[in-house]
């Protein structure tokens, strides 16, 4: 499948990579290809610079955000929340009718750490993107655990965490949750309605920056027990 | 152990009849308690009005916020969010010292549901009560899962959920694990921090309304998995 991941950071390379390896056809859609690929510094996490990131995901080719979402079938939004709607804008018609999987989280740095969420309660990032595309089918989902367990739930010893899925598209959530299961390795996915309830699992965040903090690492998620 | 439990609703009866039935003096704190204990009409929950509900509770006494919490060595706050303020306020002083566990939320029904938090994101509830009652030592829990699960986490026949502390006062947190393991069956309790981490619990109400939603039951709880 032709897939576009939205943003070269941490979790949209390994997104990538993990979609790639499965033998998907993956654009990594950024602003200025050729200024992605000419960086030579690492990443905010210690992550590899892009055009030596390449070497190791074959699969994987770097396109603008338009080019990449246009022939895709499905986009993965991976950027930071506060470049998520300008970064979809850069996609632009593209969108329509497809389905876009909002992993992205409105965390506001600009006040030092931990980070404040720059909308929450009322309304929440997943429906203000929902709101600028409105032909755009959004999912929000993943946005609650770091990336290495996103693409790898069972790296987590105990159990796994839960995942869940947020959107006004019943067959969207449905393709969505079969991605999550059968490519992913998620084994609970729990879909918690429309979009607006997108605000809980952003919402979530505070207390995942909290007990990072705690236990010193970010191999952990939350598993819903009954 | 004298212990005040303030607020007569789910909430404030299930932690004062556990604690109750192991031995404990416990007060249950209300703003009239003969006006509460002339209520006939069952509570919001279909729970019992007091004073039939008393009867089932022996060593169970009802009086003022203040009574309460005079000869009190532990408090409880059970109340709604909208009345925590003003319920510690009717014991002023006598809170001085003492370590108070705030169990409330910051929920906010009057746009309808699901509720909304009247407090979140920069501050807290738990953050409210500590500024307005600074010799007191709030420490915020057990406000994440419903009433039954908060005395009985194993209730939940898959795993115990996660149970978090969050407040200024390390041997304050230090007492109030110890109540949640040795008293409330509590087996994985994880400090968060300061009181500023309350805001991570108390914005976890909106996703946990959703997934009661979802599940179409409120036992349920979140267990943190790594």
């Amino acid at each position: 499948m032709k897939i576009a991941v939205l943003g070269t950071g941490m979790v949209g390379k390994t997104i990538a990579h993990k979609l790639a390896s499965l033998g998907h056809d993956v654009a990594l859609g950024t602003r200025d290809p050729a200024a992605t690929l000419a960086k030579t510094e690492p990443g905010a996490f210690g992550d590899p610079p892009v055009a030596a990131w390449l070497e190791s995901a074959p699969g994987v080719a770097v396109a603008t955000f338009a080019d990449a979402v246009r022939d895709a079938a499905l986009v993965f939004v991976a950027t930071k929340g506060d470049a998520t709607l300008a970064v979809l804008e850069g996609a632009g018609a593209a969108l329509d009718g497809k389905i876009v999987v909002d992993i992205s989280n409105p965390l506001d740095f600009s006040r030092g750490m931990p980070p404040r969420l720059f909308v929450s309660n009322d309304d929440s990032l997943g429906e203000q993107a929902q709101r600028a595309f409105p032909k755009a089918k959004i999912v929000k989902t993943l946005n609650i655990v770091s990336a290495p367990v996103m693409v790898a739930p069972s790296l987590l010893g105990e159990a796994q965490p839960t995942m869940f899925v947020s959107g006004n598209d019943a067959d969207a959530k449905r393709q969505v949750t079969q991605v999550l299961t059968e490519w992913l390795g998620w084994e609970q996915v729990i879909d918690l309605g429309d979009i607006t309830t997108a605000r809980g699992t952003e919402m979530l965040l505070p207390l995942w920056v909290r007990a990072f903090g705690a236990l010193g690492t970010p191999m952990f998620g939350f598993r819903l027990v009954r």
